[in-house]
């Protein structure tokens, strides 16, 4: 494997450079008998693309028209690997060939090259956002399968551009999906639109952060040691470009904190901290594993509560039933307008304003890869969980 | 695989619970003939050690002898498993009694029982710290591995109790060894040993910060897409006990800058910026594939500097040449003598004040450990670099 | 994983139905700088293809053109995942819709939807041989990859019907790819043909053996213990729809003979029995590792010969320098047109004649199939010892 | 990973060198819950030791005391990794230097030294047949988790020296059990005797064939495409050092069947060829997912019956519901005492009589082997089975 498989049971490999023939990926391992239409992945796609009005995003409109190409049968999975094929379409390749001998500044062309000793210099090939098609039609399927659960993930962009989206009364996560920059406050949007209007104008470019929140998630779920569940989602986020930094819970607050202060004490919720009689079938104690159709994990779960969630949702790599809750940083677009100076192939200096249509901001857009990961680490956790217990 | 197994190439398995047999790991996928002896490993686990005069650890002694069972012979490795066991000693089991119906707070105790339906209360079973014996004897194999490229990691404590340890003139990288807390500034090492002291006083504990540095890695390391340089390191670091964050290079800060302050600038050293001519032996760009022995694979690297290295040494989760720098932070031990309120397994509520002798802060024996998986992906990675280019 | 992935390095992953969009397949870990042009691939998918004329084929014509989705640029492997679709054409299927409801006995479709509690009945689905166009596919990068050190595997068809092709002075292996029932003997050709046609006049089919030799390997290649080369061979093999069988060298007339007899004892080529001086560069003894360009790796062997072959070329798992050497049997095309008595998904009886277009000997078309497992198994292998050693 | 770890989700990895400290294996993915103890495991290491008094085998005693280092709580698994040592004794590794520089043939010394550059001569070191005490013990724990599903493994030599034991009345498995060479025949059992007698008085060896048969698998096992059940189980045989061919049901006869006669006819079962009612409880079809505690898996599969078992219990991969039976062909021991000649490193011409204390023919401990290596196979497919459908 050259890294382009992600996890252990239900598997997504994706495939595809951004101006090659299409962009896609192969799922195995998902259960049969999940519902899966084209429209599901459609929708998830639709979340990725660029809006072309945005602040934040390329003029690049990217058709994005999936086509599942293998594994659903009569609108469900049939167990088999689910290849989804994304063609690619406008495709501007003759906008890059300068950038053929030319290594910009905070990409990856140089890295690459100093590992293939080649590269599809077009549109970063394969180190390419583009990449990311693949993750969030996977993802699209994961969420289909993690909804049979009742477990259900929600990212927001929490701040772009050094500005921090309070959790005010002005915080509405409805907000979030109706602007194209994701921010969950109709007055920061604008606030956050202006500024990144600002530097677009500057030829310069913008960071963020991705807030991420997952609920429905019951206690139990997570490998000890190193699968932890935060281990493995650290991973994944690690995994999308552009990301720098992730942090569960208090994250890096917590290494300032005292034992007293963050230990999420225990409640005692109305006296039932018993653990529930197992269910009637061939269960050693997880709740993952039997599920009753059509009901949340949750309500299998002892009913322990803690008074807060300093952990993130996590104690021992292990879901404690409560909101998994963690934030994503990511650096700028490296593509800017603003003159820099590099280096070409030959070793000589040269002067690089990088006009291409790009985005100034990836975070609106990094927020269906961030939910597209994470159902993909918690279906596989998940399945995986169901055979560990 | 129950998650015990880190690694795709150079893998390690641990094994063991806290107050059973022994603790140790399996470690497949070393190559034949690194040489090594039980000193090197010995040496590892003693700086894990705690230091029975520190102010943040244990009391309890840890002899903590290594036993090479299989893969090495006659002073080198053998190709095969290599097999490494230390026995518990100093098993003061009766002393959690108390514990065997009471789930602590902050502890993986709840959730861990939630999972597998039982666990092994006794010092926290296989959730205990203790389990990174098995990672940092496998972690000094590791170092063994890497020394023969010229690969050097060098971890310490930056900040402990919220106190952070200045890049002034009084930090001296030296002294972080000398010292049990880690702490390379003489002046700081004092002023958090008093904090640390003041905080036992109260029966609290502390977090912090573990800062890590990784010399001698050339450019072109670290699988794109799934299995990015940051990524696997970023999954090593949050496999950590009690690790509830990873920031890269600039990290979280990177979000608030700006792409033309950010962007790492390419340096021009003396012109030579042409890839250096191939290796005479069937090397297909690579440098990690066949350095001259006794070589830093750096030199092999192309010669193309970075003026700064916001990076932290990754691009597109590739090495880019340049130190790879993380930071890694700590939640404060959740055993503490203050009192707290929990539950036990019939849902009533209990009264808990951990009076054992535990770490009031593992920041500073978590270095090793931090060392130890760094060691691990790096080795790992390097071998599957070489066939991957 | 559901077991649609092969390899652990070099992987591949094939995705399809039979009569869905397409078949194919994702490669995962192919080096970087393999020539590869589509032409490749259609090669090797012609040599699995149907004669129409055979008389051991189907009629079905599949065009099964494929296309490069990924991974390669300006002719080039990337390093990059490379995807390959075919897709289908000339799919008949409403001619299987008296199959939906029926199990066809020595068919999967019965079992497969006992485990999966569904199945795309439309040709066999997932578990008809055209699955096996992804690994023909992948099959051809391999061979490809392979060619570039002189490893070359033929196979051939050395019993059909019972007949056993002699290795006599008609014996031709030039022949074998002239005539479409792969049988590398003019005379014996002819007598299987008719023997065919006799079975297929009855409404009956055939069985056969697919021989296998591997030429070029050096000696150090396989994983000892549970990644034998023979181990993981026999597993290619055994995955191959219809094997039954797999036997290595003298197989099982091994069980009969005697050490003395069985033992290939050493030859002394010219008194050059001594290791070579090691390579200059940083190689720890195995010619896998950097073998010159445009070398095969033979030449960097020590030059051992053996008197014999018995051991199939490989002792404790590890390739010994000779050729590799195997035989695998094929039970007969379970889709007959006689009539069987069989039942339905309601439990009712149902008298069955499978009139389709079916091949009535998969022998010669499984020749391509047993030579692209070989490829995949070997070029993961080399891959992988490349870093083990 | 060297190839030293087998299985997905219940893994086994073994350690250790025939004359080095110990040797054994970490068992990962156990479920929690499953009752070992110490006698378990000396139970099945008991049936791999030599018979001192047996005319196959080496007068070597091996003590085999295993070691359960972790793992196992109060009686029952944890979930956690279960590791087990068992300790080399009785080593006369002396005897073996003269063999330090010799590669014996027939054996793996030398493909060893080709491939790592280096090896522990002393007994074979990890190339030995010792390795299989850790697959044994492993094994044992796999039994344990499988008989709480009804399923059961049995092997018995099936053909020794040439000698086939015939299915006549005098069959009779339970004397299998009762006699060293596990020759399930009395009469058989004491020609078979006598024919190893004469070869160790001649100085040469015996191969011969192990037969094993697997009930109480219900329909629905295994892995399509790559991970057939049958696929894995070939893996796992040919793993076995000495084995050279494998066949499932009719196996190699098939090759010259045909269809009519070879495909296994669907019997109907009193009517009640309807699947079941599903399960009251979150399943989608496998009957592997949720048994009921204490049912044969079976008592849930769809009652379809065959009339035959030409398939061997598994048609496509998937398990039939019948018996799972196969044979793996062993060769002879290649340690003779027979003069051989042969090289040493120098690349003289040695004289070689192995005069050591070794088995002459493998089969009736190889018994042993190949069960445990059924077990881990079944329960590593079963724990998968139980997501992937």
């Amino acid at each position: 494997m050259g890294g382009n498989t992600f996890g252990k049971i239900f598997t997504v490999t994706t495939f595809g450079e951004s101006h090659g023939a299409g962009v896609g990926c192969v799922l195995d391992g998902c259960p049969a008998g999940v519902p899966l239409t084209i429209e599901t992945i459609e929708r998830e796609l639709s979340r990725r693309k660029p809006s072309g009005t945005s602040a934040a995003s390329t003029t690049r409109r990217e058709a994005d028209i999936p086509e599942i190409l293998s594994g659903v049968f009569e609108g469900q999975t049939l167990g088999t690997p689910i290849a989804i094929l994304v063609r690619n379409q406008d495709q501007h390749s003759t906008d890059y060939d300068t950038l053929r001998d030319v290594y910009r500044p905070g990409h990856a062309d140089w890295t690459w090259e100093a590992k293939f000793g080649r590269r599809d210099h077009r549109g970063g090939g394969r180190s390419s956002g583009r990449e990311t098609v693949g993750r969030v039609a996977a993802g699209a399927v994961a969420k289909a399968y993690l909804a049979k659960f009742g477990v259900s993930i929600q990212g927001w962009a929490s701040s772009i551009a050094g500005i921090e989206v309070p959790q005010d009364d002005g915080f509405d996560m409805d907000f979030a999906e109706k602007n194209p920059l994701r921010v969950p406050h109709r007055e920061y949007a604008e606030k956050i639109r202006q500024k990144l209007e600002a530097l677009r104008a500057e030829g310069d470019s913008a960071g963020g952060i991705v807030a991420c929140s997952i609920s429905g998630v019951a206690a139990g779920l997570g490998e000890p040691v190193f699968d932890k569940l935060d281990a493995v989602l650290a991973q994944a986020m690690l995994s999308i470009g552009a990301a720098k930094a992730v942090e569960f819970g208090s994250g890096f607050a917590s290494a300032d904190s005292v034992g007293s202060a963050l230990n999420d004490q225990f409640e005692h919720p109305s006296g039932v901290l018993k653990r529930p009689a197992p269910p009637p079938v061939g269960n050693s104690g997880s709740p993952f594993r039997t599920p009753p159709a059509g009901k949340s994990l949750n309500t299998l779960c002892v009913p322990v509560k803690y008074a807060t969630n300093n952990a993130g949702g996590m104690l021992g790599g292990i879901s404690t039933g409560m909101p998994i809750e963690f934030r994503v940083a990511f650096k700028p677009v490296p593509s800017i307008s603003k003159r820099q100076t590099t280096i070409d192939r030959k070793g000589d200096i040269r002067e690089l304003s990088i006009e291409g249509r790009h985005d100034i901001c990836i975070v609106p857009r990094a927020v269906s890869v961030v939910e597209a990961m994470s159902a993909l680490v918690l279906a596989d956790m998940m399945l995986f969980n169901s055979v560990n217990c």
